[in-house]
């Protein structure tokens, strides 16, 4: 129950007491609000606001409720309001009165706010870490795998011939680009509000900076209100996990493609793949639908944390507390998914040579003949238009460019060659690509050596 | 560890095990779960598909599991893939091989579209009665507290003045649609899944009319591809919920308006307040800024759920598991919401005069002078230009109408009075309006009497 | 300019105009607002509220500008707050001050909901509409088409050979709920808020049951404030759109799947697919990639009309004209994506022979021969994985259950027999599976006889 | 009509055209076509793609068009399939069959691609400026105005007297962040697509790093399938408009809640309010409700672009072509938004005496009592429960702590002083808290040298 009713004659509900405490949800947190407590009570001795050896049996007992809170033989319930009052109240049991000299010159308004950017930073460094571990790995695979000739798709339908190394490589520079959006979110989370109080700073000597600095943090934040009140690192964070989630989910649903038994390209390693309870044949790519659907839920989190503070009166309002819930949510989720990705390429069978033979002939080679034609000179609409006739005669004749015979490819254009097949190979084809960020392997190749140096510069 | 691995040779990852499971998240619907297989193995029995004795052990057996369920003896663990596949296991344990027997013609696709349909119908149930409940507070306290007098807001400008009755029924309006709604989604949901199997149906003997008999659907599903890939329940079932938790935070944002030390029309009942951990002084609204807090999840639970099924291919995807966590949560925040929002409004204290005063003159009393002028004859823009005018004037002076004195308005347009005061006094000018749900007492009284009709109606 | 500055001594800001003006936005509801305003004028006369005469003018008057509104001969623009104030100015430039007794006891406040209710009952009866094409086009392709053996999906890997007609069904079932739901939004939204004023009535005697039957609508809004706040029938109605949507988005999916080189189940029409400025091959289903995408945009439509009403104060707040833009996006977008839905499928080409061949043998059969092992008396989830460990079998030897010899088969379990041929038959497979709403074209007869009667029925 | 349909037998459905087409929306990226039209051209010329004659030929009549549009004589229609095949039609009318040479090594996939980059780039430089005013705005009426002494909110109940300047610059802080995130959306944004093709490069000897040095962008986007299958810098520019619009709609809320007749801390001027059409006697804060409520619709805007990639397949689809809208939405509403606020502020009306009186010896002063125990020695928490019982005896009196007299506070605790009134002083209580980030004068003055140095610093 919260010691904090002096000016209450009555008591508080107990259904409300349930429903409004957030210490579960705390949780994830706790260990950061036993740190910055510490901290703060270091500050306090040091600046003579409370007495040193007061400060040293403050920072025992937190030291203890850490470690018990490590060792699982403490928690937070929801008996207290949240996580704080928990071990206030903890603290009291330990060291007796002196406990009440904790929480000067300071709020939960900017204890909470402490905690959270504190957690924050950390994450932001694990999921920038698994970013640049899932680039890893499909560079890896790049490598490995790259010289796979597969059909390149626009509209799901075949547009050119590519090679899997190309494709992988679209894949890892936008993860590489959501790393660099962790790292941005990272620097502009980096502020301690310790210290802020409820929202107007305090009349205690106390020292912000000290505190900030034995929290690891790059600065205070300037602004006491300020400090309490932002919420826009939570809401960019979860942005740059959305938008991660967003390339996961494109992955995923590839994945699930490539994996049916009409793509076939790949199989999902058994690790990541699971049964039915009716249909014993099935093998199901259940790893890379779960990473699609939880794109959903991440995008949602996104959505929660800005529709929360739409309008809000300055300066703390307890909405705020619902913050915690889609902040662990976004980030705890879009990091597994970004190692479930790692994971599932890493383990991946990929069938190189699935379309090797099915793609010669293909009509997906039609631009090849259509740019013989711009190097023979004929305006490239032009060339368009002519090759497209062309497809359409071998469409009615049931099959890809391989039906064009060389005398109905004249007869579409006086200068396409009688002889079409040095254009119908695919392989050539895609080695042809060799303009900048093009399908060819030399420029496969050359992304590889960027990407590694990029992975390798910090 | 899963038993539907036939055809696999090798083992699940540890961490995707850990990361797909929806045991707990399964435990919501783990009552239903027995209950439809309890039903299912009745059928089963009944049409000889399995033998009546093994039928009758199933029962036996799920009835133990039901039972250990809700004395909190057993519950579903993530070791195991799902709440269905910890029954079969537990069941197992329980009477041997035989248990293999239960899943004879269904599939996890149909049973937890069943327990689901099952567990939703009854919440609906549920939410309608919660909605229901707090109709009638806001009815009761429109009938005890309904005659105070207060400012009605546009833009939160003082417009005209009203009756308090008069704007708590705008809001009980608003909730008993929020009950229809419930109402018509509880009507689409009501539909049986069970033995649509895997999406095709099967060929085993069953009769799913009666498994729907049994637990208690008004039919089943008409075609098995549909019974286990619709979700639609679900979203219509969140999209009321979010439209309800968009009444309730503009209920919850006028009590901490109204409690502001700027507004003090009400005071929250101290079971519904808090206190500050740093200031002394507060007593803060906290349970109806969570109301308003919580807005923002359920509105992106709803979302959740549309954007988990977006294109997604027929019939069941893992994806789909998804689905549970943002319908639990839409409908518990929303249920734990409404009781909430009825009982802080059972509680309230309402400051009966706290504007019967300060109205008395008020410039928001200027529309009774424009229509007074309709009434001479002017036409309505042209007396409300004029009356305007007076507004300013006295604006300047600085203060509301009570500063016009009658020279002052006949300067502004001759069919003004001399005397203005029989239309500054607010309660005259709340009886004259009369108009069919207008905000004279008669009104209100009409629309009490209504929403009580409404209320013992059903 | 407007003309509703008479309290006001200096002029707005011409960029705060063009930013407030909803001039351009209330086109869509034009119509309606001067058909509103007709059914007052009439009103307002036969209450004696204003002169019959005059009310004649004004009557004469507005059906002016309605019929040169319809004939692309006016229209509202931003120099105008808003459609109510440009029709106000119009109206006294055609029959001078007296167009100013348009405005008695009514607001813009009242007047927008009417508009906006009128609106949109109109809609919700085309959107009705259009979804029961739908069910009727797919009901239809289902009777043509529906004996097409397909592959049936879970987790887009093959389950189980089915009709497409049962998969087309499953479709059509959805949509004809979301006709439901378009019903229900409809029968709510039916009340007409016009003569609610501001907020609180009026006291001049008007008739609001006679000016909704002028109107057509149901019945009055009860209570004058919820008439002018209330915003929860846009809100449901774009919930209705965004579920439809939902249900869309999957079958444009699936026809983008079922088009591609790979499933080439189906072929698009020309009429709904585009080419490529590049590639001269390219056939794109460019129709169902948009009803895909703009499922995206209707989503969000279903939330902005949600976030935008959290927490606002009772009663009008200007926020609420970002109403307009979301609903119309909402309803237009839905109806356009019904339709082209329809048409696409109308025209859309099925090569119902594509997995004739493919499908026999296919290890998409082992639920056969689990079922067989059942009606053999083995308990099904042993029969379960003893099947799985053949599909291994056979897998390992590069292939499905066609490569089952007998030998093979009694081998992994002595119930299986030695010709598996007649369990291998995927036509047969299908019309085994004769349960309520299996895939057996009996039972996709009966769901297309279903859906007729329901289609004739209102 | 579509040029590209060399391989169609049939004509496009004119439903289907006019549902398609994009050109109405792509009129906001038309500009920006011509100018990467005119580049390519160049880049074509000088690497001898095309003739060097055809080349400058191509630029002449690219460069009419674009006198055209800028002049209001030319713009895309519907007709087309989208502004680059209505430039190509345009182009063709102007110069004949040359124009069919412009498309030589390029598709419309890295087209579009590069007209929206170069679109953004432009448009976050705008943003970002639009943020740098508006705090530049906030820090001169901190300045101004700051020493007003008014409420500091928490929970909207009074907390602790603060200063005006305090409590602006808290959100001056926040929009120089929202600034900072315009700058790194735009640096990761600045790269060039064009020459990606469709998605494999092209094996035309072209020179992307020409187009994109001549476009003014940091350089070529490395991988071609990446460079027209991302819409990750939309993600990210959308949500950094998003939480912009958190803070404007707080802005927003706030000047609402201040202009009520209740605050009346604020004026907002005549030229960003607007009147009633039936109450004379308002004057609404439309322009900060209408900040408010497009928040909704920004937001909103962010998810769009978020679920509209969500499992897209690679690499370009349609649906990616309703990027458009939702981007455009978010950045133009943003930014008139963020002027508007600016404009509002600078022209408002502050009543800087409103409070002076009232917060004398008001509740919100009883953190000094509880500071003043801490500094007698009493720990905090005791402090506070002391405390928080005058403030009950005080409020069971009807008031604040005015009418704690001397002998009251003595009662409840021995180490109050007699005399309270040295601590019920609001402004003393301001200027004692100096901590760093506190609501001092002297902090405020800090803090608005340190946002100048930050204006001037770029």
């Amino acid at each position: 129950m919260s010691r904090l009713r002096g000016r209450f004659s009555g008591e508080v509900d107990a259904d409300f007491q349930r429903f409004s405490s957030s210490s579960t949800a705390d949780l994830a947190i706790a260990g950061e609000d036993l740190e910055a407590s510490i901290a703060h009570a270091t500050m306090l001795g040091e600046c003579g606001v409370i007495d040193r050896d007061d400060a040293a049996t403050l920072i025992d007992g937190l030291t203890r409720i850490a470690d018990d809170l490590a060792a699982g033989r403490w928690a937070p319930t929801d008996e207290h309001d949240d996580v704080h009052m928990a071990v206030e109240a903890r603290l009291a049991e330990l060291v007796g009165p002196v406990a009440g000299a904790l929480h000067t010159a300071r709020s939960r308004n900017d204890q909470v706010a402490t905690d959270v950017r504190l957690w924050l930073v950390r994450r932001l460094d694990e999921l920038e870490r698994a970013a640049r571990e899932l680039v890893g790995v499909l560079t890896d695979r790049a490598e490995a795998d790259g010289q796979a000739l597969i059909p390149g798709y626009t509209h799901l339908q075949r547009g050119q011939p590519i090679l899997l190394g190309h494709h992988l490589l679209a894949h890892a520079w936008a993860v590489a680009r959501d790393a660099g959006r962790f790292a941005d979110a990272r620097r502009r989370a980096d502020r301690c509000p310790l210290g802020a109080a409820a929202m107007a700073g305090t009349s205690h000597p106390i020292d912000r900076q000290r505190t900030s600095d034995l929290l690891g943090f790059a600065a205070p934040v300037d602004n006491a209100m300020d400090a309490v009140a932002a919420r826009d690192h939570l809401q960019e964070t979860a942005a740059a996990c959305a938008i991660v989630m967003g390339h996961l989910s494109r992955i995923a649903a590839e994945l699930v493609l490539w994996s049916s038994a009409e793509f076939r390209l790949v199989t999902i390693d058994e690790a990541h793949a699971t049964g039915s309870s009716i249909m014993p044949n099935k093998r199901n790519p259940d790893g890379a639908e779960l990473v699609r659907g939880k794109a959903a839920r991440v995008f949602a989190d996104a959505q929660t944390l800005l529709i929360l503070t739409k309008g809000l009166p300055m300066a703390y309002n307890r909405d705020l507390q619902e913050d915690r819930e889609p902040m662990v949510d976004a980030v705890e989720q879009t990091r597994a998914c970004l190692r479930l990705t790692a994971a599932m390429w890493r383990r991946l069978e990929v069938h190189a040579d699935r379309f090797e033979d099915e793609l010669v002939g293909d009509s997906s080679l039609a631009t090849e003949l259509a740019d013989l034609l711009v190097e023979r000179g004929v305006p490239f609409r032009q060339a368009h238009e002519a090759v497209g006739r062309l497809v359409l005669l071998c469409d009615r004749r049931g099959g890809g460019l391989e039906l064009a015979d060389g005398g109905a490819a004249a007869q579409i254009h006086p200068l396409l060659p009688d002889d079409l097949s040095p254009w119908l190979d695919p392989r050539a084809a895609v080695e042809r690509r060799t303009s900048l960020g093009g399908t060819a392997w030399s420029e496969v190749k050359r992304q590889i050596a960027a990407l590694r140096a990029w992975l390798s510069a910090s």
